[in-house]
């Protein structure tokens, strides 16, 4: 029995795995199935077209609440010489919808006629008088709805494959339909195995990894018109692994495996696969997700069923799910493909690198800054789930390219609409807890913040590209004290921008709860027991670093870790909290977020940097607002070491 | 008691239910309800922010199947001096996703250790070996993936407000939340109303109006995240329909009640509503759905509750669920606006009129031609279920104005992703059967076929102005005898296009099955008693008519019914079907379809025109691979009438 893993690309896994389901007779339309036509067929797909049994309307009705005539008996009515028509022989009254008779050949609205007694004066009954009069002539057919004039019997009313709207609901019934030929929805079981997986709300011991992926997998069948099925956790037991996926094959149409996808020590799901039938792929080049499995197995029944292997990193467990189940269900649905998701082309925000040898599929953030639309691409680590979550749209990276320059133009596949797109606030930057806050209060005016953490300088090059709609900044000037302005002309000659207040700051040391080891200014960073954790070259943070340790005289080479870089404060506070470095320069908020003692060396003003052409846009309104909130003022004074004092303030107008 | 109907604006109605909910205190979040975190939360709405309480991950671990080791005791290893370690105290096997030992600060992947015996061979067990010997230094912190690389404890994970998706379970679940507060779903009952209604598969007699609104309307409310509850049709009985309505407020948060909301002898949701709480409003500007009613009944135990008088007409019953109910239900579960509706510009394809006292919501048909996205306005008529069905997204022209001219720029909010535009094959021209099944084989193709029925020549203007793919046409030329070549020369002067070969096909007289008034030729239309029901200028059968009505010496103002006009062969055969007209000029399926009879008369081209810039496109590949298809070519031969021996075959290239 052979455990082996060698990535194979992606169109011939693919092509692998379509052989297989066409020589199983899998590759179609599962089956389909009746439903009564009422508001839970929405979602549903037609089977067959669906052509018109009925017209609709059914016959000629009054388009209007008023009275059926014959048109040539209203020639020559006019305001001095109108006609008399009698109710019964001549007129007779209908309400809107209802059959025209089939003497009429028109409808006069109820307003337009004067209904008259048998004496000649005005009738009481609006609707059944002896006769009515009429001082203007009508054309043929006037306010009548012809039959058909919506639906004519035996048009095309839907093609198969149509996905059921709600309005779609009334085209069918109105057209005849009763009972619908929908697909059957594809069965899908979800396995998590691993010793190491507990259950969410378990207790957490060390080692422990609380098991998540079922679910999204789960809710992803669900959303792709599939029926998910989620089982218990397996261990690292290959007999209970066979079991389970046995029975998880009675009673489905797919069965997912979920982690022991590698070729790691406990990854069984290739020997269970290859045990119960055959392996077609193991290790597909996509990142993340490249060890993925795809197989058949055999129920004991002796029909076949597919398996897929899908790996254990969260990312890389959702997007198997993208690559192969969704386009899977479809095929299983009659749904043609997936040609839902929008695409929009954009401009990349930073260089990245990709393995040649893979298609790569790289999560991005997108804004529209301007005219240009923009693809910031987000951490690439398949255990990153918040990627996924951040995502607004993925950049496919194909096989053969080792990555693509900054400012490329690619082809973002949209997880969201356009306009929330357009509703998306672009900021790149210096990262602030504050930023948080202001996402979730932006959230209820109808703005998305999109924060990317690059830095204050970082900040600062992207508005001089135009990449960006504002800039968080901190950037202390060690020649005259003051904060971003000798940054921003240097960054940003002749680009007129403000400068607007935020918060004032405390910046000083994080350390371990207790500060065991007794740090407690600059100098102990070159204590050579000490390990530091530094931001990144370009953040305000490190060149407040920079200029303190040459003000004391302490070289980088001498501070161990000065080479370790993190790029927000909260990461600082990880690093330092499981004991990766013994401190880091950070701020009060995220001490106290991870319990961490502080030791408080600066006072700093972190600012907002904004282009004047952004800065009176209904975009950044809702921004501006927020400054004089109280709820959002209180909610950020409530975090340690905040000053809004200047918060909304104009600071400086430059360029 | 008194029924009156007067529009009042849009916003006016909106902010008057505003202030009457405010003042209920129902203008917000519903409540909130606690589910466990599971596949069955996707879709729900978190109504407060999410903080991590866990890091992801919660500890250093290990990012590869390898060996932690302290990265200071591999120093100066190199492939000619190897630095051997020891298991247990210098190297500790690890599966990915392992937590780091404290002791290490580095792990090497397993593919770069030499496994050793303590005799110093090569050991069998690759995991648990003597020692291992190395062969590179590793750096500190090298395939680790440190604590909170993915969530940090504390940070916010999701504002409130968040509409949860699959992955987004993931974070949440990584983050250590367990359980979750997520907005109750609204409660909304619908109430058909109408004693002329029958539910559908009855049997239907004259005048029944089969009742599908309900459906559409439960439909809109479940897929906007509310519980539609759907009651029996309620006859035109005020007391019947009060206690169905306090019977549904007593189990919901709004009520929907179904027609009877204009001023008609039956409509009785005005009385009801005054008679069960207050009428807020009565008539909206908007148009179609202008007789809605707005209100707020007590509920028996004193607590008010929302009612909508929604209009019968079905487009105006679907568009008042979009225009009132969608933004309350969204209010209610707290997210923040409806900002997911993609919008695009585009340029209307013909002039509309529009009544300036209205908000008018026109339904369009969206493509991509070139570089012009185009909006082709749907009929109007709110009866027109077809038009929402077939709508790819609404222009809203405002109240003021008058309509807008041919080639305005318009904002379309779109029901469809900007992805399925672009794979839409957007034909302007001529009506011929063959294009509803043209549509249903272009589906299964990732292909849709928008076909705007404007006749032959107003397809070759549409062509001459770059707004269309292609062009139906069947244009005679008196002179030759040809179709289509002299037309296209006198439209399209100097713009590529091919003509290409579809179908042959029988024109000739429908009438009604027996041919009760014997009409046997165009001689038979300048009876007297005959009425004929005539296709639209500029239509090729209309063309065709008039070139042998001259040839016989009959004039225009000698038949009755030659100013009727419809648009479409089916919409002849309906209005003879229905005793509108005796007959009619179309083609043989048309007759067919509605069972009438069919005397031939001349045989003719219909011919697709297309601009050789598209035609070797991708988007239009799919439209020649059919005409060489079996089964689309049997469906069409299964039509009467048609001749298929040229389709696909390129019958000129000119300009």
């Amino acid at each position: 029995m052979s455990v082996y893993l060698r990535d194979i690309p992606l169109p011939q896994a693919q092509a692998r795995f379509q052989k297989a389901l066409e020589e199983a007779d899998l590759w179609h339309m599962l089956g389909e199935e009746e439903i009564p036509l009422d508001e839970a067929a929405a979602g549903r797909v037609l089977t067959a077209p669906v052509w018109a049994r009925l017209s609709n309307p059914r016959y000629n009705t009054s388009a209007m609440d008023g009275f059926a005539v014959r048109s040539w008996e209203t020639q020559g009515a006019m305001p001095s010489t109108p006609v008399v028509l009698f109710n019964g022989r001549q007129a007779a009254y209908l309400d809107t919808g209802d059959p025209l008779p089939e003497w009429a050949n028109a409808v006069i609205p109820i307003e337009n006629v004067e209904p008259l007694e048998e004496d000649g004066q005005n009738a009481l009954q609006m609707r059944q008088p002896y006769a009515i009069r009429v001082r203007a002539a009508v054309t043929p057919w006037s306010n009548v709805r012809p039959m058909g004039e919506d639906i004519v019997a035996t048009q095309l009313v839907f093609p198969a494959g149509q996905v059921l709207r709600p309005v779609d609901l009334g085209a069918l019934a109105a057209s005849g339909q009763v009972r619908l030929q929908v697909a059957r929805k594809p069965r899908v079981a979800v396995l998590p195995t691993g010793s190491e997986l507990v259950p969410i709300g378990s207790e957490l011991h060390p080692g422990d990894i609380i098991e998540f992926n079922s679910y999204i997998l789960a809710a992803q069948v669900n959303v792709w018109g599939g029926v998910a099925q989620r089982f218990p956790i397996s261990g690292d037991d290959i007999e209970q692994i066979c079991q389970r996926v046995q029975e998880a094959a009675r009673q489905n149409d797919l069965v997912l495996l979920n982690a022991g996808s590698s070729a790691g020590s406990e990854d069984f799901s290739a020997q269970v696969i290859e045990k119960l039938g055959k392996l077609l792929v193991h290790g597909v080049a996509v990142r993340p997700g490249h060890p993925v499995i795809l197989g058949m197995i055999h129920r004991e029944d002796g029909s076949w069923i597919p398996i897929i292997g899908v790996p254990g990193y969260p990312v890389s467990a959702a997007l198997t799910g993208e690559i192969f189940v969704e386009p899977l269900l479809m095929r299983w649905q009659g749904r043609a493909t997936q040609i839902q998701a929008a695409q929009i082309q954009a401009k990349l925000t930073r260089k990245v690198t990709s393995p040649p040898g893979d298609d790569d599929y790289m999560r991005v953030a997108v804004g529209r800054v301007g005219e240009q639309v923009l693809a910031a691409p987000l951490p690439r680590g398949a255990g990153m789930i918040t990627s996924l979550v951040h995502a607004d749209g993925i950049v496919v990276i194909p096989r053969g390219s080792q990555g693509l320059e900054a400012g490329s133009q690619v082809v973002v596949r949209l997880y969201r609409s356009t306009t929330e797109i357009e509703h998306t606030i672009f900021a790149i930057g210096s990262h602030d807890l504050t930023l948080d806050l202001l996402a979730q209060y932006l959230a209820k005016n109808d703005r998305r913040l999109v924060s990317v953490n690059a830095g204050s300088q970082g900040g600062l090059v992207a508005l001089s590209r135009g990449e960006a709609h504002l800039a968080g900044s901190h950037l202390l000037d060690p020649e005259t004290g003051e904060y971003n302005l000798a940054y921003i002309r240097q960054y940003l000659p002749g680009i007129p921008v403000s400068v607007v207040g935020w918060v004032g700051r405390k910046q000083g040391l994080l350390v371990q709860s207790g500060n065991p080891k007794l740090i407690l200014s600059l100098l102990d960073l070159a204590r050579p027991e000490i390990t530091f954790v530094n931001r990144q070259r370009g953040a305000g943070t490190r060149v407040l670093l920079d200029y303190h340790l040459t003000k004391i005289g302490i070289k980088p080479e001498n501070i161990h870790g000065y080479d370790q870089e993190e790029y927000t404060h909260l990461a600082i506070a990880a690093a330092v909290s499981s004991g990766r470095a013994d401190c880091g320069l950070g701020v009060a908020a995220a001490a106290q977020a991870l319990g961490l003692d502080f030791i408080p060396l600066f006072d700093e003003q972190y600012e907002l940097v904004i282009p004047r052409a952004f800065q009176d846009t209904p975009l950044l309104a809702p921004l501006f607002e927020l400054t004089h909130n109280d709820e959002f003022r209180r909610a950020i004074l409530a975090l340690p070491g905040y000053d809004i004092s200047q918060m909304g303030l104009k600071i400086a107008d430059l360029g």
